[in-house]
């Protein structure tokens, strides 16, 4: 397969995911994104005709499999699920901390899944299937770890929600402090026994 | 003291917090929450002279402050912090599968608490002092229980942080089934003795 070289798309795609993150949905202009990609006037609606939704979802989709890619790889680190989770925590703790409004995380779709839940069944979709996406990165870890599929599935679903509540506690405080803490608390949550 | 009979006012915040729980910050325009609210026209800026920033700030003090209290009453059902909070979380994932698109849970303010981190010094920080009061009733609760004020401290945050993440679980896939697996797992990790 030889590599898109669709500069202009990837440049918008990449534009609206990093806006998005920044400031929602609803605050992303198209001009804003033209502008800022630096991809020709009229490129925008060429590939993608129907507009802002179908650019958002599409970004949402592609920031989604990236951050899939990333947590996958954050959990090859090390072989057991723990200490990779734990690691993965502390690295995130030091990259929105260096980030000073703990912004740039880059892993979080959380504005636009809250913005778009009630306002766009495309949006939403796309949202839910890039949780599932990370979801299913920490489930096959736990799984391979040891996990029952059960408690591995629980465990996932738990895992996302957590990362997404700290990274808005991180941007709210402007501190990597809450990814810290939670690194701390983790073993807890894994312990393989009844609690 | 006799209670404020402003109930023009009122109206106003309580039309606020609704709608950026609802669609987020950037979405809700003042002339929605005129309508909405049935305030006389011009009220608006009579009793919020400085505009949309005064009024969206007041309503998320407002709405985090009603938040606390309701997590104060839920914490005071039951002895123990471990059963009180299961408890909690169950009410939760009832209260977001009856709203049917998760939301309406009345505990989010984090839309805007993601869309004006790096816009809005005045509405970050009201969105991180009702997050403090949140995990200030929890932390009291866990150290009234036993626990030390260092773990109280970690655990209360991660706990609003797991609110707040599992919030935007449930309204993407629309279902109180996040919060359900939450309150299974917790037990973990609010475990006393080390993971």
């Amino acid at each position: 397969m030889v590599k898109s070289s669709n500069t202009s798309r990837d440049r918008l795609l990449e534009t609206t995911a990093q806006l998005l993150e920044l400031q929602g949905y609803h605050a992303t202009g198209l001009n804003q994104i033209t502008k800022d990609s630096g991809a020709p006037k009229g490129s925008l609606y060429y590939y993608f005709p129907e507009g802002k939704e179908e650019l958002c979802s599409e970004a949402v989709a592609r920031s989604g499999q990236a951050v899939a890619e990333r947590i996958r790889f954050g959990l090859s680190q090390a072989p057991e699920p723990l200490e990779a989770i734990v690691r993965m925590l502390q690295g995130m703790a030091e990259h929105v901390g260096e980030a000073g409004d703990g912004c740039g995380s880059g892993v979080s779709i959380a504005a636009v899944a809250l913005e778009t839940a009630s306002s766009s069944e495309r949006l939403r979709e796309a949202c839910a299937k890039a949780y599932d996406s990370w979801q299913a990165a920490f489930r096959e870890k736990l799984m391979a770890g040891g996990y029952s599929a059960e408690r591995a599935e629980r465990l996932s679903l738990i895992l996302v929600s957590l990362i997404e509540g700290t990274i808005i506690l991180s941007r709210t405080s402007r501190s990597g402090e809450p990814f810290r803490q939670l690194a701390e608390e983790i073993p807890h949550l894994l312990a393989k026994k009844e609690g």
